[in-house]
Parts: structure tokens; sequence; C-alpha cells
């Protein structure tokens, strides 16, 4: 019998599966033979019966081998289960690649309401994220941060993925686990933070499914010989008042320069980068975070990055976005009791700023600006959001209006961070 | 959402799946319009989080109306799980048609070690299994018999098999049974008696797993408006004496004729003939059946039957089975206390009675005549079993001997009819 059959058979009864048979699946099904219903019906026998540690950890480990293997020991690297606004890699990473830990790092792109950094940095004119294996290594020796498109990294993984999400069995936490960090381990840095996102806007609705997932990230990262660990962030509410790229990418220019830029924000990407910075032993890692910006540093390692990558840094302080600008009005006055995150994220995705599928044009200046923030008291008719783009604007305004929620009673914001280990 | 998808996430959870959803996805794979890969997904979910008995009807009846359906009201019919040398169709089936209750049977192949009706049938010379519909009736409505190929049945259940077959999904109570009843249904006959082998050279290998499925095919049958009654037999040990087509034809024909045969089928031919009657209603079924035995009736029933589908009844009494010959000795003496049936069909695939997969041709005159019983004393080499068939003649002398089971003291026979509901 054949490997994926043996497989099959152990686990739709709960069975344990042994290390050299999820390494003949995962290479089988790579290689094309292992047919998709045969791994379709092995995949929802473990969506359901689950996957012991062991399990995992092989099932992890044969993916991140199923294709090329980067190795960069030294350098520092973060993963966001994406959020909407979410432009800690753009704030945090230079800030700590300006603190001495370099950043060897192989992103994708996004997909649905969740932007990729990728996206956004070819929001900036110029700027390419196809560098050959040879530049990006001089890059991350010489600027200490790189970022480029993941290519062809873990390819089983990748497969895997796309047989999940057409066989109902993406929501599986050991199944997600060890898609994330194969491709992380693929990649190759040596110390990993995990930003694990939790909230409407995000894949986890609840703290305590965040929670087992940042669990076992730390734990399969730690038997891959990663230095890893991990936060729990809200995702209730956009992060910071920019979702669109060329918008995220100036609210980021904007943190990174020392200009204001909402609290949730500001204290997030110090937060991040300060995390980092202590898993790469680097001490006193706030006043290196706080020297960084004061002094221009982090602004500047931004500026050689950018130009590094054959962007045009000048143009940083003025990025085109779009000239079709609609302000929405708050509907009536009250307390700011959450900006539905979901509900903007679909926003921005209806004005063009992301993909409602794999392989569709977005459009770099579009996007939404959030005015106004948690806690803020604001009067109807105030101007709560501005609209950038021409695509689908009265669906985006609705989808903005929906997403205000308004209290007669004064409101606190909520804290951003939710957990840390 | 497609109703397959639907479906998946809802069984996943362990959720009911609503009757249009069921026929949709039915519909939908039937037509191709359903991916293999997320109907694998789904038996597999199905596999482990089961069926409800609404949600078992509904698939049932979707099944049975993806093709063709017959209706012979009037007609009784018998299923039987598969057991090695079971000739009960050869035998009852004549019997109940001379006692006034007319059968209409539309039958399938033999593959693996259980033997196919139309395969024993066209061992008799002339004899065929392919009538047009318009000839089926008419030979139901004069001779009160008549068996032929199942052909277009079915057609869902069919692929849904082979999907099954192929994804480790079945050995699940309610696929089975609705795979069961589904052509059953499609075949029309009023009145139905399920014949469940338990043992080691049937489906089922316990009594218990044997009468779950009883009980579940009498009620789909009668939610289906098919009056039916269900029999748990014994499969530890094959039935009668002859394994093979021509060979269980002949046996089969002694039996009609009143000529002596192991009482094991003697008995359980008479009890399913006794079992048909009393379903279709016609009074003290057991005169009925030993008159139709003893007036010769039952015998002259299945020689009009033959005649009918253009066998050569005349050759009846002596039917071509192989020249090749060869008698196995008991290793030692001792009393039989088991004659294993899995591997006398084993012997019997081997010497070519059967095939190993689909579309192989078959030796209608090769087999396996068992010339002990459980029970006997024997003597160290005296012959316990004939071969026919020149195919792998070796391995099938040692698979014989394999299923001899021997013991020191006396061993009382064990009881044909286990359990009867």
């Amino acid at each position: 019998m054949s490997a994926v059959l043996d497989a099959i058979e152990a686990k739709k009864f709960g069975g344990r599966l042994p290390e050299e048979v999820i390494q003949e699946v995962v290479s089988g099904y790579t290689a094309g033979e292992v047919p998709d219903y045969q791994m379709a019906s092995l995949l929802m026998a473990i969506f359901i019966r689950g996957l012991s540690y062991e399990e995992t950890l092989a099932l992890t480990r044969a993916m991140a081998d199923s294709g090329e293997r980067y190795s960069f020991p030294e350098c520092v690297d973060k993963h966001s289960t994406g959020g909407v606004g979410d432009k800690i890699s753009l704030t945090a990473l230079p800030l700590v690649a300006a603190c001495g830990a370099p950043v060897a790092k192989l992103s994708g792109r996004g997909l649905g309401m969740t932007g990729g950094t990728l996206d956004k940095l070819e929001s900036i004119p110029g700027f390419s994220v196809n560098l050959s294996e040879e530049r990006f290594r001089r890059q991350v020796e010489e600027v200490g941060l790189a970022i480029i498109e993941a290519g062809d990294l873990a390819p089983a993984d990748k497969e895997i993925y796309a047989l999940r999400d057409a066989t109902g069995t993406v929501d599986s936490l050991p199944l997600i686990a060890s898609s994330i960090v194969s491709k992380k381990a693929a990649t190759g840095a040596g110390y990993l933070l995990y930003d694990v996102k939790r909230g409407s806007g995000a894949f986890m609705k609840t703290t305590e499914h965040a929670r087992e997932l940042a669990e076992l990230l730390v734990r399969l990262s730690e038997s891959m010989s990663i230095k890893a660990s991990a936060l729990i962030t809200d995702m209730h509410n956009p992060l910071g008042s920019a979702v669109g790229n060329a918008l995220e990418v100036c609210e980021s220019v904007r943190f990174l320069r020392g200009d204001q830029v909402p609290e949730d924000l500001a204290y997030e990407a110090r937060y991040v980068a300060g995390r980092l910075l202590e898993l790469k032993g680097i001490e006193d890692p706030e006043a290196a975070v706080e020297d960084a910006l004061s002094s221009g540093a982090a602004y500047e390692k931004f500026r050689e990055f950018v130009r590094a990558q054959g962007g045009v840094a000048e143009t940083l302080d003025n990025l085109p976005v779009s000239g079709e600008v609609r302000e929405v009005a708050a509907p009536r006055g009250g307390y700011v009791s959450r900006i539905e995150a979901l509900s903007i994220g679909r926003a921005a995705l209806a004005l063009g700023a992301g993909r409602e599928k794999k392989g569709d044009e977005l459009d770099p200046s579009a996007g939404v600006e959030i005015l106004i923030k948690v806690g803020d008291g604001i009067e109807e008719g105030e101007p709560v959001a501005r609209l950038y783009g021409g695509r689908n604007v009265q669906r985006a305004e609705a989808l903005v209006r929906e997403a205000l929620e308004l209290s007669y009673e004064p409101v606190e914001s909520a804290p951003v961070i939710l957990d840390n280990l």
C-alpha cells in the first residue's frame, strides 16, 4: 500500500503518522505522484483528528525541505498573521536594522483584506522586490535590511495550501502553524518574532485561539533551531490611520521621521522592535529604539534600504496617492467605541487597494484614511474617513459607515498588545 | 459557496446535511461538476463524523435517483453481502419462483474472493445475462424468474464507490448501507431479503457489526417502500462444498434435484426461500418449499429459467469443469474445527475462479471442491479437497492446507443462521 493510503488508514481512526510516512506523503504530493483526492482525504482526517506535536513538527520539516532553503542565522525576521493596516514590517524592521540587527526578509503578496508588505513597498516609484540571491545577500550585509519576493520556497506548503483552500481544511491549528513555520524555516532567519493578530479583521477571532497558535509557532520554531517568541495583538480596529499601499508607506515614513502618528501604531512598532532586539540579545533595547528614532537613524536606514532596491527615496515625503478623494461624514455624534477592522478592510479592498483573488491588479494609490480613533468624541457630519481611489466608492463609503460604532458614554481605548510569550 | 463546500463545512464539525444539499452534491458529482478532491474531503468527514439516519436515507435516495429506475413491485429479491461458495441465489430463487413468488433480479459481477451470480450462470453454455428490458419483463411474467446484468443503475453509487475505494473511506456503515440499498431500490423489487454474512470470508467480521448493517439495510428499504427483512449468516467456513463458477452451479442443481448436498447449504437455501415467501405473504412457506423440492417443481423452474435465457438445460447434469484436477491430502489427522473461508476463497481466486481486479478474465471451470465438513474426523493423508484448474496450483494447495484447522477433540458444527430480523 502507498504511504498516503497508510496515512489515511491510521489517521481516520485517530492514529499517529510516523515521520517517514509524513515525509513520503509530502514529497509524493509535491512530485505529483499522490493524487489530489487522496491528499484531500488525508487532510480532512487530519483536520478532524488533529496532529500530535511530533507529527506537526515532521510535517513542518517535510514542507520546509521540499524546495530551496536559505540560511541567515544572524538575521532577525518577523511574521504577522495579517491584519488591516498592519504596517509593523515597514516601521519596526528599519528601526531594528538601524539598531544593528540585520533583517533578511522573504515576503509574500497580499490576498483578500490583508495587505502584503511587497505590495506596499512597490507603491514607491522604482522599488524592486526581485533581486538576485547574490544582490540580496550583499544588501543584507551592507545595508542590514533587504526584503524580496519569496519565490519558490516550501513549494509543498504552497500546493497543500491551495488544496486546503478548496477542500474546507484551512482552519486547522496544526496545518496553519506548520504552513507558517515551514516557510519561515526555509527563509532561514535565526531570530523570529510572531505577531499573532486576533479580532474581526484577523484570522483568529479569540485571544484563546490566538494564544494556542502563538505557542505552537514558537515551539515549532525552537524545534527547528530558530530563536522565537510571539505577541498577541489586537485587530478589532485597524492599526494606525492608513489602510492601502501608498497610504501605509506614507504613515510609516511619518513614524520613522518622528512625526505624529496614531498612538497604537507608534506603540506597537516600538514594542515589536524592542522585542526583536531582545531576541537578538541586544542590550537595553528600549533605549536603542528611542535613540534610532530621535537621531533620525531609523528614517535614514529606511531611505538607504529603499535606494538599495531601486526606489526613489526623494519621493517618500510625497508618494502618489489617488487624486479621487471623498470624505465620509459621521452619521451621528457620540464617542467612537469601535472602528470595525473587517469592514474597513473590505472598504479598502473595494477601492482597489487589495486583491479579491490571486492575480488581480491592485491600485497602489487607493485606500482609506481614518480620521478618528477609538475614544474620540465626534459630532454629526464631522469627517471620519477619507476614501482614495475611483473604484466602488459608494460601496466603500457604506462599509466605512458600517464600521463605525458609536456610544453615548465616553469610551477608553483598548490595549494593542494583548499577550506576550 | 457551492453545495459541496457547504456540506464539508457542516460535516467536518459533525453537523447535519440538509436533504437538498445531499441531492445537489450527488447530482453534481455524477455530472462531473464536483471535483474528486472535494468529494474525497466530504467522504472522509462523513467517514469520521458519521451520518444520521435521515442523512443516510437522503443519500440513498439521491443515488437511487441518479440513473434509470426499474419497478417490479410484485417481485421478490435477495441481496447477499458476499461470501465464499455463496450459492443461495442459485438455489433459493428458483425455489421461491416455483412457489409462485416472481423474481426479477439485476445482478453484478464478482470481484475478489466473492463470486458473482452472473459469472456462475455464464458457466452454463449458451446462457446470456444481457436481455433487452422488454424480454426481461416478459420472462419475469412468463417464467417468474429472470436474472440480468445491472447495467447503469445508480451511476452515482458506482462513481462514489470507486472514489471511496481509492481514499480509505470504504468501511463506513452509512456509506455501505446507502450504496447497497440505492442499487436495490433502483432495481425495484417490492420484497427484499438481506443476507448479511459475517466471518473471515465476509466484509463484516463480527456478528455485532453485521447486525448493525442488517438493521440499517432493513430500515432504509422500508423507508424506500420496500418490504424488507434480514438474516445474519455465518461465513467463517465456505457454504456447501463447491467454490468456483461451474462447480457451484452443479452443486445448486444437485440441491434442486433433491440429491445429497452439505447440510449447511441445504438448510440455508430452504431457510432463505421460506423467509422470502413469508415476506411476500405466502401461507405456510415451509410446506410450500418442501413441496416444490420433492415434486421436482423447483428443479424444473430452474431448467425453464436457464432455457429462457438461452442456456442449454440438458448440460446442467454435466457442466464442463476443468480436467486438471489435484487432490489435497490432510497433513495430519484430527477433527475438522474450521475450514477458513478467506483462505479457500483465495485458493479459488488463485486457480482462476475469480477476478483479482476489474476486467480480469476468469476460468468458469476452475475452483475448489471441499470434501470434508466442520465436525468430520479425518486421517492423515485422506483427501480434503479437489482443486480444479491449471493456474497457480501450488499456491492454491498451500492456501487450502492453511485453511484447514484440526482439533484433537471432537467438534460440533456451528449454526449457519446466526440471527434473523
